[in-house]
């Protein structure tokens, strides 16, 4: 039987962790660090573009580390956080580089400038989906210490007497406190699994892609770029949410997640920038759609596009999964189909692809986002309903996947009512099972949580310290500020003194500062 | 005839960027500065407590600034920004506080320790207010900054072109783009016409209450903790979504725009912390429901409680404002009966009222915010038709309203077709309408955020210039890195030159870090 534990130490992340511990201080980057660079650039041949490849660059000199004839670098200057990663600056003029640097497994250039092409085009994706499924997978890393951090510290934190006279409640206990984090918690699960599933069908198609088979990474491809984004939007809103649930504390360096934010939100930005990504996966859907529209059937999860169209939904407060991720795929159907006949009704009236596809840039990206999170409940469930799990760890990760699931649906409720598929009863069902889910999961609250096991020399947060010794911990942090090596600051004798002997102007002080 | 540059004008956006540049630099408070506090603590007196009270309190000496007796204060370290700000802890053994420094205006202690209260306790609601009303303000003024730097850099960045061979568009013409500014200048708008309202409401309200009437202040009290909270969620999370429109530039403290986010997004959490705020905006609601429940006329914006409950809504592609003002009235309306009735339900089933209360947490949130939607809706609404506008003012504000009511319909879609009140096919008419607002605004787009009239000075971003010379102005601020004083760092002798020459290994390597 797979018990908690096991189930994540299977996916490693407590190695991830150490990871990430090891890559704040080192990180090798172009700024003041590398003497070589891969490069992306357009390759020029025989007076033809064959677009933007890859190729290796020396930019420093190996023997004193200056910058090579023609090249300029530097460090780019501070950053909101993830000041410990080297980026830089880099200019080149007229430097030229051998055609033998070219990365050139699948295109190359001959000496006579002749330009093979890659065998298959699809054979660039495989290093992109395999960098995606990472960040996948390191969103929910950074997203479940967040948790653990908020979780622990609203176990701690008490505030408020609920009755006159009585003595506080946790914080935790309070059903707006609830609704910040445990949502959250699950989709740290839900991502953290979605990660690993990721990886392991990159691992699969990528070796049939070596064998010539092809047929699979189109979708893998729009699956991943989709999914990125999903995770890195959840993940960065979502930690700011938890900061901002911790209070002050959230907003200082003690408690630890400022750090996980800084190092997290640029995920959003990096590999593909989400808006992007999101319009990719939303092409590739709009291309499935026409597809499933001409009657062929579709392989794997983008079979729901197949489903005829039911009018209502079978949802009750039972909760089935199954009538879950129906209604999951009914509205990304349907969202999908939205954006669809937009695109042609634009192309029919005249306007360009190119045009029409940038007036659909809105309704593209949400199908987007409903097929992803669609993809995610679904994958989510059949993790959580393996029957190798113990009985007691599969059921509080059942009760934590319908809450994502259902939690889902109540925050973008209008997709899921738009066309009657649930109906206002339903709805208020939804609202009412959300707030039952709530206290079901408090009572496992901390030990979901802590089954992350990460340890406090990795979170680094005096607010979520597995021995909960939150305030001595904090007024040690305090302490140790190199404002306190002094009693009393040299501030005071340059400027504070004097302003209250009268011998400095108020008035001149802040031309002074 | 009014203008925009003197509408704006009107309210001194530009007196306060200049306080917003000046306090950056001077803030005084308890860390390692102050040598007297106002302090909030529970007064006891005659084995009796009578609640919070402000003292005045010195804690270092006059003579060498050293702490006072039983006093330890310091410095509690670096936080995710607003550094300038000296917050600091502070810690009391055994220290007396004279009777005479208790802050008396309104309630005071007799010398034989009889305690005399405020004749009316809501005379404690008027700083409050005030407060509550300067920090919609401010939240109004970072948010227009941030969108000002946005919309500047969308209009020089280009990217991707649309048509192979093409030029790169301006990012600003992509309409996810669009979607990501627009909304949010919209916003800038309707929170600072709200402040500026609010601000004239407590003049009002306070010269009554000086003369002993009380009526209104409950009102404004429950509506300001609401807008407070209103504000502070939109504002962080708004330019914390500008940031990322930013791409990576966003997270460079180059763009300014980090900077802006650290300043306001505490916001959210000081003079009240969103959640408790808009749990009191709800208790007011629900109260007010009650009376409404009960056929009691409401006055002032409360009214629409008391509106007769219609079933359909005439909203149609004309966006008619009153329409659509309805529409938010309707919603929030149902949204506070939900809570209400939640509340009632529970309570007569056994539950405690605290209880119960906790129990409707969430419901009570939603109620709140709808509720200061509706009011926002309605205020923007009203100044935008002022009649004394000019003409070209008038139109271009009102389709930014228009943007404004339309587009938090869509992001709260399932509210408002919850039970029917708009329909499948009007939340059609409304993505519709909502994508050809951006297209109708865009020409306007940077006219309406140099209207705000921010020096470069105060924006301190690269990419927000008003010569809109992003490029030139990265790469100067590149060099002033401190990084970048010397060519090869230090960093080379002692780590990578050894590393490359094979004296240092690389396991030893993060050991030594």
């Amino acid at each position: 039987m797979c018990t908690l534990q096991k189930l994540i130490q299977d996916l490693n992340i407590t190695d991830f962790a150490e990871q990430f511990y090891l890559k704040e201080q080192l990180i090798i980057s172009v700024g003041k660090t590398s003497n070589h660079v891969v490069l992306m650039a357009q390759l020029l041949s025989q007076g033809k573009c064959h677009g933007i490849h890859a190729f290796i660059v020396q930019i420093r000199s190996e023997k004193d580390h200056t910058p090579l004839p023609g090249i300029s670098v530097g460090d780019i200057g501070n950053k909101i956080g993830y000041n410990a990663m080297d980026n830089g600056f880099l200019r080149f003029d007229n430097v030229r580089i051998p055609r033998r640097n070219l990365l050139a497994r699948y295109s190359r250039i001959e000496k006579d400038g002749t330009y093979i092409p890659a065998k298959n085009p699809r054979l660039a994706y495989g290093t992109m989906v395999f960098v995606r499924a990472l960040i996948v997978g390191g969103c929910s890393k950074s997203l479940a210490q967040a948790c653990v951090i908020t979780t622990r510290y609203s176990a701690v934190r008490r505030q408020t007497e609920i009755r006159p006279g009585g003595e506080e409640p946790q914080v935790i206990d309070y059903q707006t406190q609830q609704e910040k984090i445990f949502p959250l918690l699950a989709a740290a699960y839900a991502i953290f699994f979605t990660g690993d599933v990721m990886l392991k069908e990159y691992v699969r198609i990528n070796a049939d892609m070596e064998k010539g088979i092809f047929d699979e990474m189109a979708a893998l491809h729009g699956l991943a770029a989709g999914l990125k984004a999903y995770s890195a939007e959840i993940t960065s809103n979502g930690i700011d949410k938890l900061r901002r649930a911790c209070g002050g504390h959230g907003y200082s360096h003690a408690s630890g997640l400022p750090k996980i934010w800084t190092y997290i939100t640029p995920a959003c930005t990096y590999e593909g920038e989400n808006t992007v990504m999101y319009l990719q996966c939303a092409r590739y859907l709009v291309k499935q759609y026409a597809q499933a529209a001409t009657g062929q059937k579709l392989v794997g999860f983008m079979s729901y596009l197949n489903n005829p169209v039911k009018q209502r939904s079978a949802l009750n407060d039972t909760l089935n999964m199954s009538d879950m991720i129906e209604a999951y795929e009914h509205t990304a159907a349907r969202l999908i189909k939205v954006a669809a006949t937009r695109m042609q009704s634009l192309m029919k009236s005249g306007v360009s692809v190119e045009e029409a596809r940038n007036m659909c840039g809105v309704p593209m990206v949400s199908a987007a986002k409903a097929h992803c999170e669609a993809y995610v409940v679904k994958l989510f469930s059949s993790v959580v309903n393996r029957n190798d799990l113990e009985p007691s760890v599969a059921r509080v990760l059942q009760t934590l996947c319908k809450l994502y699931a259902v939690y889902g649906i109540n925050e973008r409720l209008g997709d899921f009512i738009h066309d009657g598929f649930l109906d206002g009863q339903q709805a208020d069902m939804i609202l009412n099972q959300t707030l039952s889910l709530f206290a079901e999961i408090r009572p496992n609250a901390v030990a979901l949580v802590d089954a992350f096991d990460y340890p406090d020399k990795i979170l680094q947060s005096c607010i979520g310290r597995y021995d909960g010794r939150v305030y001595e911990a904090l007024y040690e942090y305090a302490k140790t500020s190199p404002l306190n090596k002094q009693e009393v600051h040299g501030s005071y004798y340059t400027t504070l003194k004097p302003l209250m002997e009268g011998k400095l102007k108020f008035d001149s002080l802040s031309a002074r500062l």
